[in-house]
């Protein structure tokens, strides 16, 4: 798989697809630098008033639940219509699902009024999100990726979603396969909002490539490549968040190639 | 011009005016950390219950529409009357300007209600602004800066407003004169939230300065100048985020007069 | 007392306490990163309709004014009477306390409504809250933490916080003690939210140490002593605010205990 990802970012790099973000106030300073660093134009809108105009000229969908409240939560399910109506790719973030009643519920809804062409969360999230018997400690996992790939082929059947599990492996889950991506740096969990990152890229990523798995395989790989290369010029979270947007940026082919440790499964 | 910019610089040095931001939740911070850089004092205050008081105690406010809601909408108007009764400068940032009906309407309505000193955008922005038939992507321009020359006049018109179109060239335009600010690097185009950072600068250039056109300029000419000096230190835009920053707060007179590149042009 | 903060550093890392923060748009990413630096785990969550459960999952709560709306005051009572309810520790923000009514309106309010275990602010903004009579520009102090070592008394005694003044020297006051905290550097001043936080990092201490003095001067310390190692390497604000993030994560006791400059007196 992995000769199949390098040109994905060169699509985006070239075509610069517009990425529509409806996403929490934490992440939303970082989440546009990512997308601006790998090439892609992002733009957050969250108003009743414009979330179906901007979905109409937008390539893909980014919904994330990071900071919830009732008139954001009613963008989300408009954009979210809007997006299947045209066939647009869309990505869920469930942040902090688990973590309290109203994300559960929230995300519930949501998987109702639409689907998603893929879901990225944590342990704790996946897990919540395919029984809301499991617990997040806020936004943070108490499993391993592991833990939780049981539930993400659940939640795939449930969904019809690419589920996608980051953590110290990341999988990518569908009907018929399990991506594991093994690149990255225990670090990046010190930095906020790399988890949300993810996901925007995976907005960038879906929005050049029908092929659901193959995005949000090549999203998680250059995330983690470029933390994990990154990581080895910083001394801290703060230089790391530097180096890493710098590499999303300035990643070589070769780079990518000689670092991007990704295993295919058929299951 | 040139030699008219520095002496402002030091006047916000010195005065340390207080900048009144209405604007977007991408950009909060990193426009906030701008006008730090360069000595002001910023404040981000949107609530209808207080934005009246705050531009009261304020010398000058920026608008900026980059994350509409219904609420802050109606606070821009209230700042804004405000702002044109005690006859404070004023500067809008129409942000997505074309992207979306709603951002067209409330910019609209915004240049209804009150008065800007000024109206920073891109091309697309600003001809948008002038005429509802053109398009954004997103919050990203697809003109040059020389497209809109002849809709930033029109809109001058129309406003009374000083326009200043950012791209490649900067354009700061008046009912007699047009001034060309050739500094600045594509990098900075990788950088979220560098439009809204000048527009916040030109906030605090308008505080010190009456003479508008002089005031944006200087912002403009700052702006640029600080990106392209970064540029030459950086990797990628994370350290041209950095270096942009630490540039704004140390730039000295020389470095200044040396890189500055400016025309200025009766019409 | 300088040899009982180490332990709580170490805590901090090793227990990695859930902070819930109602905080304000600006500096939710950085205040987020600080405290996922130093070890803890932070939580952004505002919502009416979660924020009691956040509160019963979190190890502490922080609430900060600095960008109000009704709703988020709404959420504030809410998340205020749990954390009082199950004897949660809790910290104040009053972010431009004395700049409107509004936020002098909110913070009374507040102060009605429950108890804080801790309240910071800058000069200004303790004596605003002891006073209207006092005035902020904007959100930044006008006056010395030595001009607000009274009014931080009288407030103690009146709300029964540990009162913590940040500038030059940082105070912490208490009904018998007064400690001063003579770290840090001016250009911490040029990086937006540092008070803010100081805020979040009391958030974490509280949450690890009943002593509440304790808990406060020990963050305040990291605070100072990480910013002005940081200095040390910086070229301007924005290098300094990547240092202080590596400081944070990296420093070690050795250079906590060369650097701590506290003094404790009896009142």
């Amino acid at each position: 798989m992995k000769e199949k990802i390098w040109p994905l970012i060169k699509n985006i790099r070239e075509k610069s697809p517009l990425v529509h973000n409806i996403t929490n106030y934490v992440v939303m300073n970082n989440t546009a630098n990512a997308l601006l660093a790998i090439g892609a134009s992002p733009v957050m809108a969250h108003a009743e008033d414009e979330v179906q105009d901007m979905v109409k000229i937008a390539d893909s969908l980014v919904i994330n639940i990071g900071t919830l409240s009732e008139k954001w939560v009613n963008a989300m399910h408009l954009a979210l219509k809007q997006a299947n109506s045209m066939k647009k790719p869309t990505v869920l973030d469930p942040v902090g699902a688990g973590a309290t009643p109203y994300r559960n519920r929230t995300t519930a809804d949501l998987l109702k009024t639409g689907t998603f062409s893929a879901i990225r969360g944590n342990a704790s999230e996946i897990m919540a999100l395919e029984s809301t018997a499991y617990q997040t400690k806020g936004v943070d996992s108490i499993y391993t990726s592991e833990n939780a790939v049981k539930a993400g082929q659940n939640l795939n059947k449930k969904s019809g979603s690419v589920i996608c599990i980051s953590g110290a492996v990341d999988y990518v889950i569908s009907s018929n396969q399990i991506i594991k991506i093994m690149n990255g740096h225990p670090l990046m969990g010190r930095v906020t909002g790399m988890g949300c990152i993810a996901t925007a890229l995976i907005g960038a990523f879906i929005a050049v490539e029908e092929n659901t798995v193959l995005a949000v395989s090549g999203a998680m790989a250059l995330m983690s490549i470029a933390g994990e290369l990154a990581v080895t010029r910083s001394d801290g979270p703060g230089s790391l968040h530097m180096h890493f947007l710098d590499k999303l940026y300035n990643i070589t082919e070769e780079e990518f190639m000689q670092t991007v440790k990704i295993e295919s499964n058929n299951v």
